[in-house]
C-alpha cells in the first residue's frame, strides 16, 4: 500500500509501473493462499475497519467538505458520504464474502481420453485485476474483498473526492493482508489523484490481466478505447418489460410496475414498457393510473396516447434512453416478433422480461433476447449478484465474452486445462 | 456472399460495412436454427466441396502459380497447397464437426432463489466472429464450419495468397447455407485482396462481437492494438518441460523427446527442458543422444555444457524463444521453485509439464505454474482440441479471459443467464 501522504508524483507512470509489479509479484502469493489464509485477512480487515470507525468517519467528513467545496453534483456527493451503518454493511460485506465458497482450485470435467491421458478444467484466479470507480468508498472493500477471496491481486483506482476515505480503508485492508502474512502489494489503492494514473494504468498489459470500470457510459467508452487490457464493461441498462398476448392482468401490472417504481437509479430498473395491442386497451389504464400515483412520466407511441392522454410524446431518442429516473417510454406492439425485435434493436443487452401465459412464447422470448439476462414472469430488479445466489457481484457485465450479467467470484476467475497422465506420447 | 470477380473497391470501409452488417442481421437466424437445420448445411457444403474438385484445383493452381510469381516464403507456399486428400479431409472436418454436441440452447444450473424465481444459465451463440487468417485453404471450411455449428455468423478474411481457392471453397458454403434455407449472410468471404479491409473489420464493433487472428506474432500484435473488438488471441508456445527429481528416467526420456521432435513446427512443442540438478549427470547423456540422433541442436546452460558438451551455450534470448524447429534450449535447476519461476518468467503460458512421480510436487506445479495447460507426465504434444475432447478448434488462446488454451465449440459461445418466475416482484 503506498503511502498516505498526498504526494506530488513526478512521474505517475513510474509509480504505476511499478504498483503494477508488485501487484504481480504478490498475485503468485495471492493466487496459491489456501483458504483459512485468505479468511484471515478478510475478516482481520473487517476487524480493522471497526477499530478506525473515528479516523474512517472523520476523513470521510473532510472528503465531503471538500467535494461541496469543489460543488460536485448533489447525487455524487450522496453516494460519498458514510455513517456508522455503512461502515457496519461494509464489515458484513467483508463477512458475506469470506462464508462464499472458495472457487480456486476446484476441478472438474477429468475424464479419460483415448490416448491414455486425463483431461479436465481447474478454476484459477486471472492475476491482477485493475478497477477504476467513482465517489462511493464503500467499493473499495467490495471489490478489495472479491478480488482477494478469488485469489487476485488488485489495483483500486477510486475518485479523488473520496480519496481520504479510501486511504483509511486502504490501511485496514494493509492490516489485514499483514494479519494474514500476504504481501502488501496484494491490493494496491492508487494514492494520487492525478488523471494521467488511469491513462498510465490502461497500457500496463504486461502486469495487468483485466480492467473493471464502474462509472458512467463517457469513463467506460474512454477506457474501453484507451485499454491495452481486456475490458469487462458496465454499460447502460436500457430494460424491457413486454407484456403479451393473454397475460396475467394482475402480474402484469405487478412485475411492470415494481420493475421500474422499486428503485429507480439502477441499471435492472425498467426504461422501456412493451405491450401487445390485444392487452393495451385493458391494461394501459391500470398502469398508468399506478404509475401516476408512483409519480412516474409516461412517454408513449401515438397508440399508447390514445388510450392515456396525459402521457407525452415519445421520440426515437426514448427508446435508446436509460432514465435512472422516474420516466418510463411506452409501445404497443403488434405481438412477440416486433417486441423482440424491439429490444433487439433499442436495448443494451442488459436485463429483459415477457410476462406471458404462453409456453411457446415464453420459449421463443428466452432463446432470441440477445440479453445477459432473460427474464419470465418476474421483476427485472432480480438482476443482481444477491438475488441470482453468486454471493456478491463486483458489477453487472454488457459484455458477452468471458463474464456477462451479475460478476461474482466466478467472473473473477478462469479455467486452465490440467492433464493427468502416466507417461503418453503422441503419435500422430 | 460476395462476388467472385476480382473488384476494385472504391470504398472498402463501405464494403466491409455492408458485411458486417449483413452477418449481424444473418446472426440472428443461425443462433435460432435447429440443430438440424445446421446439419444439413454442414452435410450440403460437404457435398458440394466434392462435388467441386477440379474447380477447387485449378484455382489452387492458379495460387500456387501466383505465389511462385510473386516469390512468397516456401513455407507459407507448403501450406497454401491441396490435392484430393487435402479435400477429403476438408470433408470429413465437415462430417466431424457436424457430429458434435450443438451447445447452444444448453441450460443449466436452474435452481430456486429464496425470492422465488428460478435462476440459471443458457450457452447461447457469441453473435458475429470475424476471423483473420492466412495461406491454409483449409481454415476458410474450418472455421466457418465451427461458427455456424456454434450458432454465429462469420466473416473469414483470409490471405491474398489463397484467395481463388477461398472463393470456390466460399461458393460450396453458400450453396450449403442455401440448402438448409439459412441466409448467404451467415458465411462471408472478404472477396478483397485490399489490406484496408482488416482495418475497417476491426473497428466494426457494433456489428461484430470478436475477432479471432490466427498468423504470426507481427499480425496479431497489431490487430489487438487496432481493434475495438475483444480478441481471443493465439500467441506463441514457448513449451516447457520440467524434469523433476526423482523422475521416472525412461518416461522422463521419452516424454522430453515426443514433446520436441513428434512435430516441430507447432505451437505445443517443446522448446526449453528443464532439469533438476541431481537428475542431470544421469539424463541428460541420454537425452542428448536421442535428440543427436534426431537432429536437434542444444543451447544449454553452463550446468547442461559440462555435461553435454557439444551442446552451444544458451543465451538470455534463447529462453525466451519459439523455435518451431529442431532447436532445444536446456537448462539445469535447483528444483521445483526455480521450474515454476522460470516458467512463469520466460513461458507464454501455453502448455508446461511436469515429469515426477511425487504427489505434493505434481500438485504445487498444477497450481503454481500459469498456463492455459499443465500437464503431468506425458508429452506437450497432446495440447489440442481433437486430443482434450473438444472435436475440433479454431486455435488455442494464450488469453486468460473467456477461452484459454484449446478453443473449441463452447468458446465460440457465451453464457447468458435465465430466470423463470411465478409473478415475483422485488422488495428490498
Amino acid at each position: 500500500m503506498a503511502e498516505s501522504t498526498i504526494q506530488t508524483l513526478t512521474d505517475v507512470s513510474a509509480y504505476m509501473t511499478e504498483a503494477a509489479r508488485a501487484a504481480r509479484a504478490a498475485s503468485r502469493a495471492v493466487a496459491a493462499a489456501p483458504t483459512a489464509v485468505k479468511s484471515r485477512a478478510l475478516l482481520a480487515t473487517a476487524e480493522a475497519l471497526d477499530a478506525a470507525r473515528t479516523e474512517l468517519l472523520e476523513a470521510n467528513a473532510r472528503d465531503l467538505a471538500g467535494a461541496r467545496e469543489r460543488r460536485i453534483d448533489q447525487p455524487l456527493i450522496d453516494r460519498l458520504g458514510i455513517d456508522d451503518g455503512a461502515i457496519d454493511r461494509m464489515i458484513e460485506g467483508l463477512q458475506q464474502v469470506d462464508k462464499l465458497p472458495d472457487p480456486v482450485g476446484e476441478i472438474s470435467g477429468l475424464v479419460y481420453r483415448p490416448s491414455g491421458i486425463q483431461v479436465g478444467y481447474m478454476r484459477v484466479p486471472l492475476g491482477v485485476i485493475g478497477i477504476i470507480y467513482e465517489s462511493r468508498p464503500n467499493v473499495t472493500v467490495d471489490a478489495a474483498s472479491l478480488c482477494l477471496k478469488s485469489g487476485n491481486a488488485c489495483i483500486l483506482r477510486g475518485g479523488s473526492e473520496a480519496i481520504h476515505s479510501n486511504r483509511v480503508i486502504a490501511r485496514c485492508i494493509s492490516r489485514g493482508l499483514e494479519a494474514a502474512g500476504l504481501p502488501a502489494g496484494a491490493v494496491h489503492l492508487v494514492d494520487t489523484t492525478d488523471r494521467a494514473a488511469v491513462g498510465a494504468l490502461l497500457t500496463l498489459d504486461e502486469y495487468v490481466d483485466v480492467i473493471v470500470p464502474r462509472g458512467g457510459r463517457g469513463l467506460i467508452e474512454r477506457i474501453t478505447r484507451e485499454s491495452t487490457i481486456p475490458v469487462i464493461k458496465h454499460l447502460d441498462g436500457v430494460c424491457h418489460v413486454y407484456v403479451d398476448e393473454g397475460a396475467d392482468p394482475d402480474m402484469a401490472v405487478a412485475v411492470a410496475v415494481n420493475s421500474k417504481t422499486e428503485k429507480y437509479a439502477v441499471c435492472n430498473a425498467l426504461e422501456s414498457l412493451l405491450v401487445h395491442q390485444a392487452e393495451a386497451a385493458r391494461l394501459l389504464p391500470a398502469l398508468a393510473a399506478k404509475y401516476r400515483e408512483a409519480g412516474v412520466e409516461l412517454r408513449g407511441c401515438e397508440r399508447v396516447r390514445a388510450i392515456v392522454p396525459d402521457a407525452t410524446a415519445a421520440t426515437e431518442a426514448d427508446w435508446y434512453e436509460e432514465y435512472l429516473g422516474p420516466v418510463l417510454a411506452v409501445r404497443v406492439v403488434d405481438g412477440l416478433d416486433e417486441a423482440i425485435a424491439h429490444i433487439n434493436q433499442y436495448g443494451s443487452a442488459h436485463t429483459d422480461c415477457i410476462v406471458t401465459g404462453d409456453y411457446g412464447r415464453s420459449r421463443r422470448f428466452l432463446t432470441e433476447v440477445d440479453s445477459a439476462s432473460v427474464l419470465v414472469n418476474c421483476s427485472t430488479q432480480f438482476a443482481d449478484g444477491f438475488e441470482y445466489g453468486l454471493g456478491a457481484e463486483i458489477g453487472i457485465s454488457t459484455d458477452k465474452l468471458h463474464a456477462r450479467g451479475p460478476v461474482g467470484l466466478e467472473g473473477l476467475t478462469t479455467r486452465k486445462f490440467v492433464v493427468l497422465g502416466h507417461g503418453e506420447i503422441r503419435h500422430r
